[in-house]
């Protein structure tokens, strides 16, 4: 033991060496390095409430203080030198700071257990993280509302079960998606209110008996309240599984939507053109133009998902306080973190650079997509709807029969069917306004696509301003 | 297809015939019709708008009005017959409707599709659902909070690592677990709001175009708010999504105080006691008292995280608006309903049952657990905690070495490790006055633990009247 | 406790009532009842077992064998009536022998356990549920290799990345679907293997003290080796996880392959005509014909999958031997086991009715697929086949820089991109040419694709036969 | 796109710049680079079979063996360097070996695509990570049926629910988790014979058309087969996906065989005492030390299954053949292999290290885990087993009220609960002879242990030489 004493946070009273697989199995600065910041941060604030609680001096404090801006730089400039023993970023940087200031680095863990410590670090961390990625989902939601803005006079078919069903806006197509993210933000903005709790001053299990002021810790650190009980602040990483889960309900979402533009963007839809800067080629085949930007965000749902199935398992039947199971917590986060960013990034140029190809949409749409209209035309007429539907039905299987339009079929075709659908049906082959039929909140006319642009606007300004 | 014409919502053009395996594939009445009074609750507002819109007499409004009264009552009585061609809720309904008051029942679906009326009968079964939940968690919230106020003076050992680590109170252990499920409770009222959102008018993709009065929909069937786009409407599950994950995350937690529960129910533990009526035998072994009930709550956490994962997977790539993909919602929903249910009943069951072996509990506190109360003892005499916590660890070594216990060695022992450690060493062999040291907000001393309990008892009263 | 004694079988010790919730939650009968026949066959071979060792007389043990009978024959005609106190299927087989035989029904449990009695039934469950579904999947093999011999003149798009890439034959996709399944069932099988391994004769932990010929067991049950060791045997549910993530990774083909085929099916494709048998209509819209099998097909992917990973995450960190979180156990076993059934069967059903729309699958072809079998012209010229790719794309740029066809550029045209391109490049826009230059194993060229048939028709006459 | 011209392997066509986070989104060489020894050999076999098809001189094949040589060695001496537009492995080779010598290199590719080539690397690379697996998990085995073999006479107590069940041999408990691990090796084998296949000569979906000899490579790879159908070979990661859940299961099995070590090492329990290499301490508390090790084992269980599920999630309802979502597969796979071999490996060192305390597990076994053997006493006097159950019941009962021991109460307080128990029941009482009684293939007697551990001896010499 010689040769590591004093290396290792807990070495007082260890004999034996450890097997270097399982120093590096138990090792975790490989990763955590990332939260430097917001470990330098914890301990500043921390070294203030034990100076308030009079176990370290002024001076002491000071020095600890200075210490620790220095190693931010060190860190900042890309300079720090992690050695051997620095199992954790809480060990290099106290190491470090025993290294530049000596004596006094040894009270800055007083009362402080790394299983309170970490969890503020990630805290920290992740409420910084959770800022970038709404800022970014802020940014992909504007860029898709102002687009519909602009393109609300492009009609497109609408599809259910990957079938032709109803002619709607395009726009109307981009604010569903819009719409969905819209929530995501706002589910995101109440796991904030969850991670930014303090859980500094609960120790290992117990809580802190050293006069340290949780309060002031609090204020230093900008967190909105303080945990209610130590076991549970210390043991529990309900945050960071919330995250994951964001993280995979939000990739879900998106890879809905590219699993839409893959298909617009198939030669035989043709309804969308990725730009060159999202696509790439073949190392065969020459005229490939690949949608691998939608493909890689369509499988980003997988791997992130991945990641919170994997971390609930590992929570599973795990008994209460820390374990070092939880460990699994912060390569997930990380990642989740990397990819939802990315995915949010390349969607939103995916979005902002996309041309549409309108005269291939309207194309697109055919008299068939109105056997609803026409149900509705006799509805109009006062027939029961489910009876409407069943003779629209019949004028569908008529012009298939005889490999026709619905709007070519004669009024005497039609009026085999049902006397009721005279000359005056020709009203209905009208996409526009077929459109415009559907004005109530939330439908695809001009009016309601119009409504929906304002509200997700309206909902930017405020949201931009919580 | 002339057996079936005019049997499935969808007869008009379809001319052959269903595979039977198909049929039972696709049908979902088989566990749908547990929404029957949501789909009625639905028509009946449904109806009205129609006549608001003048699509229904106000004569037809009440034969349809009365029809759905007759139909609920048969299914609150058990004697609604489900026959082979109702292949989901909204089928039968109508279908009966249409026995019963004949002509009119075809115009209840006027400018419906099942795709907004499934949507709108899931959301007021879950609305109903989640209150059930929310009520159930605080019932057992209040049993665990007053079960702590109770037992507060019971001290046994708190573990990390699964080793003892320092003494703590019992209740401390109560309100970690019940500070988790206020959490929860807290996250299913807000799922709760994105629930609570009307779809009813967004037809199959692109609204309704019939002037039914959405806001009017909305305030008969109690909805907060109404869905701003009619593609998300009825294309997103986001909101059965989010209560799958809820379940998963709340029995995670019921996990892990089961897995406590378990260890201090073996024999070698031996703290706490299960009631016989949630203890079970062995059909071989005679002595046998297996803690069924724990093992039951500890696995249901999987099996309901699988849920949510199966419908992730398929949620995945799927293209925007209805594909049938999404009939997985429904089964995943209910299941995780009801074993959520039942492992919030069983574990209030549990809590409210348990005996603890105080004598035991006590009995297992030993000296080494206050190696962090002597190394603060140095820490207060000045010395450096990363220092102190050094020699702490080197008398622990010291009585392990002689097979003693901590407080067994003589201050010429104690004084060979650091002449700082003096005759009033013997203060720190004090479980009571070490757990008394952690006063601070969220710790285990008696004035922390008794504001615990006053914070939940004030949050029970805050969320029961919500 | 008088109300319930003797009606549990480990009712001996116990004083407190159980919780009906409790009852409920702990009872497995609603699905295990399932196994009733698996249940019986191992009780008749047990107590012959217990014949052969002198500790059942031969006339309890023909009461036995016959008593079991009748309840066999309850079972088969539905009339089998399950008690309150009947909480699995092994208590209520044989709470019925003790009604219809008296005493000598207190004789058969001896020297067994629930532990080892459960995981035999389920094994002999499982092991004919995987005939059942190996029969299913060859013939969905057998129906997919028959098409594909049928069907090898068509030509259409290979896409990859969801772009068309190169010109194949309709049946070398259908074959590449279908070798995937001949996989499926090579894994099957060896789980079956693994599957066919006797627990019986282990008892709750530590194996059977009564001189019970496990030897006799096995072969009186059909198995192919007895468990190595008592706890692994009635602790592990190695057999159920890997039957389950069988049926995960065999849905996930079948996934790919319905997405595969919804997208050929859908107007912009026009590839495939799904029959009226697989699919559905739109309760609003009359027009539509939704490919619902395919939808629910790919769904059950996730299904199954979630029922995979919610068993997984039960079984992690469980502690060895029986515990009672291994009850999720056999609802995901015969969930799995009904989806997986219900998918094969419809697959085999849409493949089998399934229409092609050879015109319109050979109209889809464009020279731009072409471009690969141009830099192969270049290549066999000596270019260097990365200059040759480059040459061939500033081809495939040209052509659509003038909104043309790549077989519409003149020899002059081309000869600007390389003087290479002579007029002996016209041979190369032709489709079938090219499909048959892929004439290695696995190529798309007509004898490739027939070698390809012709060894999984070797396949299916071998495996039937194992 | 004049500067970056010629960079990409699909350059030829593209006119518009890439998005820089798109790039990095997309690039895969920051993990893919782990197989540049595969890319290369697959490479090396390639230009064989290419100058066995004339299509590169044999001085050009030694010009590109040649340089693969070089690169390999710059890869092995760390000395590779990547470029900026070194998007993954195959274009970083190849853009090296142009530089190294010149034209020739551009001829490599020729009927080749990165399609059949990045499945080929993989196969290569996960083809000697299993063995290495193999041969770790082996070791494993070896060290814990070696370890059974010495610790054949220690006894204690059997667990089942974690309740005390029937005295077991230690051997027995740790063969039980021998014998899974011997199923995760067999697995492994059939897994790798899938994974044995060679894909290289499917091109990018049709196959290749350049008498490009299939069976060479085969040959020269060391393949065992040739993939049957080049739309599978390319779009199919089912040996991936097979490898993962091979790591999820193996895992989990070791989760199981941790939790219950961490149970045995509590101070409770105290049955084993981990080796300090295996054990960590505490930045707070002296005493601490914990079993880090297990803790981390048992929590990679969740990480890898993570892994797979993420995965499984990737591929549902993927189109067929390549698309850009498979690009998960490979930090999937290296993440699995890691963490498979490290945990094998410290697995293998706690299990080498570890000290059991066998006065400590001998004094835990108790008389009431006789009950089992008091009930057989009973059956060997006639008494029908579920009878002789319910009167070993009340002897339980009986001591557990009087709070004795089971072989303390006297053969007149016996024979008040039964007449049949006389004064040889004191044979019951002894621990060694209960457990010798357990001597059919499979249980906890001497002479069955020794034939576990022969079996698998056994099983290992036949294993290694496979």
């Amino acid at each position: 033991m010689a040769n590591t004493e004093g290396s290792k946070l807990w070495g007082g009273r260890f004999v034996g060496d450890t097997d270097p697989i399982m120093e590096r199995f138990n090792a975790s600065i490989a990763y955590d390095q990332r939260m430097w910041d917001a470990d330098i941060r914890g301990s500043k604030a921390y070294v203030k409430a034990l100076e308030n609680a009079k176990l370290v001096s002024t001076e002491e404090m000071e020095q600890i203080l200075h210490g620790m801006d220095q190693i931010a730089e060190e860190w900042s400039k890309g300079v720090f030198v992690i050695k051997p023993e620095d199992e954790d970023i809480h060990t290099a940087n106290e190491r470090r700071l025993k290294e530049l200031i000596g004596a006094p680095a040894g009270k800055l863990h007083t009362g402080r257990s790394r299983n309170d410590q970490v969890v503020t670090d990630m805290r920290l961390w992740l409420r910084d993280a959770i800022t970038t990625l709404t800022d970014t989902s802020l940014q992909l939601v504007s860029t898709m509302v102002e687009r519909a803005a602009v393109e609300i006079d492009v009609l497109f078919p609408g599809y259910t079960h990957m079938q032709r069903a109803q002619p709607i806006r395009w726009s109307h197509w981009i604010l569903s998606h819009a719409v969905a993210l819209s929530r995501d933000v706002d589910r995101l903005m109440e796991i904030k209110k969850r991670v930014n709790i303090l859980p500094l001053g609960s120790g290992a299990i117990a809580g802190t008996p050293l006069n340290i002021d949780r309060e002031m810790l609090r204020k230093e650190l900008g967190f909105d309240d303080i945990s209610l009980n130590s076991m549970d602040a210390t043991g529990q990483r309900d945050f960071v599984v919330e995250f994951l889960f964001w993280a995979s309900l939000c990739l879900t979402h998106l890879s809905k939507m590219a699993e839409d533009l893959m298909l617009y963007s198939t030669k035989e839809f043709s309804f969308v053109t990725l730009s060159d800067a999202y696509s790439t080629g073949s190392s065969l085949m020459p005229q490939k133009k690949n949608a691998d930007s939608l493909e890689l965000i369509r499988s980003k749902a997988g791997r992130v998902f991945g990641r919170c199935a994997g971390f609930m398992m590992a929570l599973k039947g795990l008994p209460s306080t820390y374990n070092k199971d939880l460990q699994e917590d912060k390569e997930a986060m990380f990642d989740c973190y990397d990819t939802a960013l990315a995915v949010l990034q390349v969607t939103t140029g995916v979005m902002s650079t996309l041309k549409i190809n309108q005269s291939v949409m309207e194309a697109a749409l055919s008299p068939d997509m109105l056997a609803t209209d026409l149900a509705y035309y006799l509805v109009r007429k006062g027939v029961p709807f489910r009876e409407a539907h069943g003779i629209s039905g019949k004028v569908v299987f008529a012009a298939e029969s005889r490999n026709m339009a619905l709007n070519q079929l004669s009024v005497e075709d039609l009026s085999v069917v049902s006397p009721l659908l005279e000359s005056d049906v020709s009203s209905v082959w009208d996409y526009r306004s077929s459109v415009e039929q559907y004005s109530a909140p939330g439908g695809t006319a001009k009016c309601s696509v119009t409504a929906q642009v304002e509200h997700l606007r309206n909902w930017l300004i405020k949201t931009r301003t919580q």
